[in-house]
């Protein structure tokens, strides 16, 4: 049994989605973010970072693993799944996955935050995000135009960059002229396993107000 | 042969630094980032994100690796060093070398565009950004108490979070109050390969005043 300590937000729902995939058996416990729950001591035991998602895995002596990106090839190796073993396909997977950790994720975040949270409106700062994420975005399309996916069959790299790229509109940018992103995120949407994974745990944004405020109040702190 | 296209970054810093300890023998390009030469077409071939670093392994049928952590974990798993083969080090490398890809170099990136770079002043975007560096340096601080590096034996985790964090007062980070940190730092720094790694390719601030006006010109396209 593997226990995950996630929310649902873009990385917390790559491991749901995985785990899902990987039809692995898994214990989701929510980590509360507006309450602060990831800053615990009991949680930083597990994740020194202090950040969501982070996994316990019973079966390896509760060894923990945090930080996405490592997450997910640790349950791509336990499990054989969704991670080439030849030396290039396994390197071409590893360098999308890297393009999301290192790109797509800390910039969509950076734009989510000067678009939705931060206490006061900066335009440049917002602007300087959402061409950014644009950028890299379609730096996926293109990559998308001639592949199924990122790179051969299915993988850990195309979980971790949809889990993000489906959340644009959260961003505030606009897909409309990246045809080939929109066709494989909606492609994935329909796997069932993808589309189980993004309801775990649970969204507290039904009350949108309220979340913003919350990720506000936070962001102070 | 390792072709290394490059520049004197951080993010630049950790593959010459790795091909140096592994010794590994490698031909290095300068990329020109201030003339725009990693958004030609001869390079987007290599990478198709248009960053800094990417090699191509000639012994390999040419084979092309973009993004740093990426190459990173192809470069020890072709020389075998550097990364543990046990699943459980194994695995703490990557967390610490992904908390670098998603973590650290974003960050930092993000404070030294805002405090050096940015043609406005923002003060809320310097706050936050040298805020979240400094967080993050001290988490590695506080792995650093315990462990002479950041996991067992000398890793690809501490050549990557290195090259970042020996650079924070260009972030206008200060670290005094970071004992264990310090300490690291200045022990990887006395170690021939590393410190020969951080002058490949050569650096274009020795104008330091030219090199920040460049780079805000880069901004603006």
């Amino acid at each position: 049994m593997i226990e995950l300590y996630s929310a649902a937000t873009p990385n917390g729902h790559k491991i749901s989605v995985a785990l899902e995939e990987m039809a692995l058996p898994y214990e989701p416990h929510t980590i509360d973010l507006m309450k602060g729950e990831q800053k615990q001591p009991e949680f930083l035991k597990i994740c020194p970072n202090g950040r969501i998602p982070a996994i316990v895995d019973q079966e390896r002596d509760n060894f923990a693993v945090f930080e996405s990106g490592a997450i997910l090839i640790y349950l791509s190796e336990k499990t054989g799944q969704f991670l080439p073993t030849t030396t290039q396909a396994r390197s071409q997977v590893l360098q999308w996955l890297m393009f999301q950790m290192g790109g797509v994720g800390p910039m969509m975040g950076q734009a989510n935050v000067f678009y939705r949270y931060f206490p006061t409106k900066i335009p440049e700062a917002i602007e300087r995000y959402q061409k950014e994420a644009k950028r890299l975005l379609t730096v996926l399309d293109t990559q998308l135009k001639d592949n199924e996916y990122l790179v051969g069959e299915y993988s850990i790299a195309d979980m971790a960059n949809w889990c993000w790229a489906r959340t644009h509109q959260w961003s505030g940018v606009e897909i409309d002229d990246l045809p080939h992103l929109q066709r494989w995120i909606n492609a994935i949407a329909e796997r069932p396993a993808a589309a189980k994974g993004i309801t775990i745990p649970p969204s507290q944004m039904e009350d949108k107000e309220a979340f913003v405020k919350g990720a506000q109040t936070m962001l102070v702190k």
